[in-house]
């Protein structure tokens, strides 16, 4: 891309050259980044593409996209338990919009800034609308939350509410309508979804397996199962949903929304009987928002029941632009 | 993307399991990959993506654009002086079609073994196909070769020849023809460059400042001259070419696209004259394929002389498909 220097320069080196980072000795302006691992850590890696088009509208905000980005890879550190500390960004743009790039670079560094993580290099190229970042972060041996560790009787719990990534789609969409405050609500979390790194760093000690939900809860809890060899049965009715998710006045769509819509970006995890009185003390203290939402149980399925009674979902699938 | 996972499985995550690498202490399928840096070292880390129709043609065959790619990647731990560990794979593919992913795993794979680098990450997107590999590399401490260590005085060296890059895209894009031989030779040194791994680690401790060739000699050195804060003369008479570049017989286009061209993926490196002897010696045992092609002098800008005289280059800029 002609001028890429001088746009890395100008949005992205500045801004890291203000921000000295942990363990950074050389950022951004090199063939590689330079970099020192904390002593007795373990590094945690994930990478995730956002495509214009398929991921969010081709006319959302740069600002609001860079912050979605950034967000929804911290939420897979959060996922495994780890500490944000490094992430690289590649970029490619159908041109080299120097407005857009202000505003990208701007909600990139606020988030950048909020959770503590460090740009440490980059890449920019001419094509259409694509971002990839991949995270690093720091990890103590022994703790991280893989997907592997669940086990017969575990509880299966999940953080704050779900179907809101959905619901917010269908807003953003036009599929349908709600009022301002709920539409405002909504927005903020598919734009600015909050990784769970707090709730993570609390569940560490505690939680035998551990994802955050893209695709939907039946599709990655299904994923627990696959690599714990177990089955796990969600108790429909216990699904938290928010007062907007709620207001929209269709309770089945609502729980479809929050089975399989996907996007939510909240932590599901599985507890051992034997450290429920644990994660049940944090929830009554108001330290962790999370609730229990089934069972893990023999077999290989994710099994829905309502009331004890079977529920079936109906397929809403996977929602492209 | 529909069938991601089974994607995933089929084709990346299969063979990780098969090879076993240094320090990954769990690889594709979770949140995150776990690592365990090697004691002692420091981290190396580069990210590239290709974008079809602008890095290479969208016919291009899958197997060689994963090598290209990873290759291209791999190049930027050469200019760095690291050793390559680990790299991820963000695709986006306009769709999921199996034998696209069968040859390009084939090429992907065949080439992380031959560079004993493992893939421990990725992400499959839905979208304008996309490229986007981040390689990770070990450095021992106060080996890493810089930009920013060039002296007035330093000899500048580059490996092998320059203009094969620029050549081939010519002869892919049908804008000049060549003998079947040439073709091959410039076809292979588009799609499968060879990193310079193994000259980079003669070099690393003789060096005083390196890049790898992508945007053109002249660019890419004025990036050792903007960060060592010097000047450069380029002795153009002096420019390395291939013999398939010579054949074409056009003597003012081969020097412009050895200077400009760029995609050569060759090393640009200055030496101190007291180690000069040392690299000489290299090159004259065969061990080092490497040509002095100038000198750090005081200044800000790269100069090309031919037999002392000035050399203007007329500008052919960066050539998108």
């Amino acid at each position: 891309m002609p001028g890429e220097f001088q746009l890395i320069q100008q949005f992205f080196q500045r801004e890291q050259a203000e921000q000295p980072a942990e363990g950074v000795l050389l950022g951004i302006g090199d063939d590689c980044a330079l970099l020192q691992m904390p002593i007795g850590k373990q590094l945690a890696v994930s990478v995730d593409t956002l495509v214009a088009g398929v991921h969010f509208p081709l006319d959302a905000d740069a600002e609001l996209i860079a912050e979605r980005a950034l967000r929804t890879n911290l939420s897979d550190l959060a996922a495994m338990g780890a500490d944000p500390l490094w992430f690289t960004l590649a970029l490619t743009l159908p041109e080299a919009n120097e407005e857009w790039l202000r505003n990208f670079s701007r909600g990139l560094f606020a988030c950048a800034r909020e959770y503590k993580i460090a740009l440490i290099g980059g890449d920019t190229t001419s094509g259409p609308l694509t971002i990839t970042i991949q995270v690093m972060g720091t990890i103590a041996p022994g703790t991280a939350m893989r997907r592997d560790g669940a086990n017969i009787g575990d509880f299966i719990l999940v953080t704050y509410n779900l179907g809101d990534g959905a619901a917010a789609l269908a807003v953003i969409q036009d599929r349908i309508y709600c009022d301002e405050s709920s539409a405002g609500y909504l927005h903020e979390r598919f734009y600015r979804p909050v990784p769970r790194l707090q709730e993570s760093a609390l569940i560490r000690g505690l939680a035998t397996a551990a994802l955050d939900i893209s695709d939907g809860l039946v599709a990655d809890l299904q994923h627990i199962c696959d690599a714990s060899d177990v089955g796990a049965i969600i108790d429909v009715e216990n699904l938290p949903l928010s007062s907007a998710v709620q207001s929209l006045n269709n309770p089945t769509q609502a729980l479809e929304w929050a089975l399989s819509g996907g996007d939510d970006y909240e932590l599901c995890f599985t507890v051992a009987p034997e450290k429920m009185a644990d994660v049940a003390m944090l929830i009554a203290q108001g330290k962790l928002n999370a609730t229990v939402i089934g069972e893990i149980v023999p077999g290989n399925k994710v099994i829905c029941e309502y009331e004890g009674e079977p529920f079936t979902l109906a397929n809403t699938g996977y929602q492209h632009f």
